[in-house]
């Protein structure tokens, strides 16, 4: 099962990705991944798919006999460009700190065959925490989160629960609220943290961080 | 026309979002947003579609009738709960630091009501960086990118024509090599670079950065 991507351009209609997965249907492909992005009467469509046999050729040419599609080009794919994500959320001065700490260790990592991207997000209030908590493991490539805060309980400890039994690592800042006890590993440096983070989720890295389960830092 | 988004679970297979989306085509909704995420034999797909008429029950009850379909609920949508986003890339040293000046800057849109989110990567290598820079306009809800390092030019400079061609702000840091001749603005503070990023993208703040362009800070 060889991974390929396309990249498409085509007229933004109703039932344009149906004629599309048509396409993918036909051939037996496996579509892992889709991003659409509308740009006035444009469409620019992404997609990663497997494929059992070697077909791509068929593919990309029944594509660009679709109606309305004005470009099909194989491209790489974002997992080879942006590889592997982990999600900081929770307020500026802490998200801030573990970024650092993230994206140092990410460099490291990178330089020697890694992809790890650091994605963040400072938000306010326990309902909207939830709600982007809920929304990490419908995100790709998502494999850790860190929570970054100085008081997180109630609603978002329910949804940390909720992702971690859909195989999301969590590691928290150490704090007050019941956060901390949810989460796989909490750590008092929010550098330390963001290092962690990556350590946790890096093929590179010498040992399995998560072995360390429930211990505090 | 009203923004709707689904999160459903499936049976992974050949096929899936063919009937999906045969859905949406058939109750012409413009579908605006996919992602799908895969874990052993399931298949987590998220949808973002508009619809002109008042059908998203009936949507959701065609998705829910679809064999290996074991799941569909309406959620609220990645634009509403992530927002815009901007990437910041290069170097680690140079990345964290316009990450630290944009997510301080961020929350204090975001807290006003605003959803900004920051994602980085630090890559080093020509080739690895226009590859990421091509792919940022593949990506969904970006609407700047910053370039931070401290040497950039050839393809990455390309690069970075191509994709203010498709509409994209990019910021660079001031540095040697051709990109920052190719950037909308140059700015030697990384932190003050991260800072403006945000201004830039925020319906929040109070004037046009981008009515600077072309200028040196």
């Amino acid at each position: 099962m060889a991974l390929h991507a396309i990249a498409a351009s085509a007229i933004d209609q109703p039932g344009l990705l149906f004629q599309l997965t048509k396409v993918f249907a036909d051939h037996r492909a496996n579509i892992t991944s889709v991003d659409i992005h509308n740009t006035a009467e444009e469409s620019e469509i992404y997609m990663e798919f497997t494929l059992a046999d070697d077909v791509i050729d068929r593919v990309v040419e029944d594509l660009r006999a679709i109606p309305g599609v004005h470009r099909v080009d194989e491209t790489p794919s974002f997992a080879k460009i942006y590889g592997k994500r982990i999600v900081v959320m929770g307020g500026g001065a802490q998200v801030g700190f573990v970024a650092m700490g993230a994206i140092s260790e990410a460099d490291r990592h990178n330089i020697r065959g890694e992809r790890i991207s650091i994605d963040t997000i400072p938000l306010v209030g326990e309902r909207e925490l939830a709600a982007a908590v809920r929304a990490v493991v419908r995100l790709p490539r998502v494999k850790l989160l860190v929570l970054a805060g100085s008081l997180m309980g109630g609603e978002i400890t329910t949804a940390v629960e909720e992702v971690r039994k859909n195989g999301l690592y969590v590691i928290s800042l150490n704090m007050p609220g019941s956060v901390p006890d949810a989460a796989d590993l909490v750590v008092s440096d929010p550098v330390q943290a963001g290092v962690m983070a990556v350590m946790a989720v890096a093929e590179t890295a010498r040992f399995d961080l998560m072995r360390q389960l429930k211990r505090r830092y």
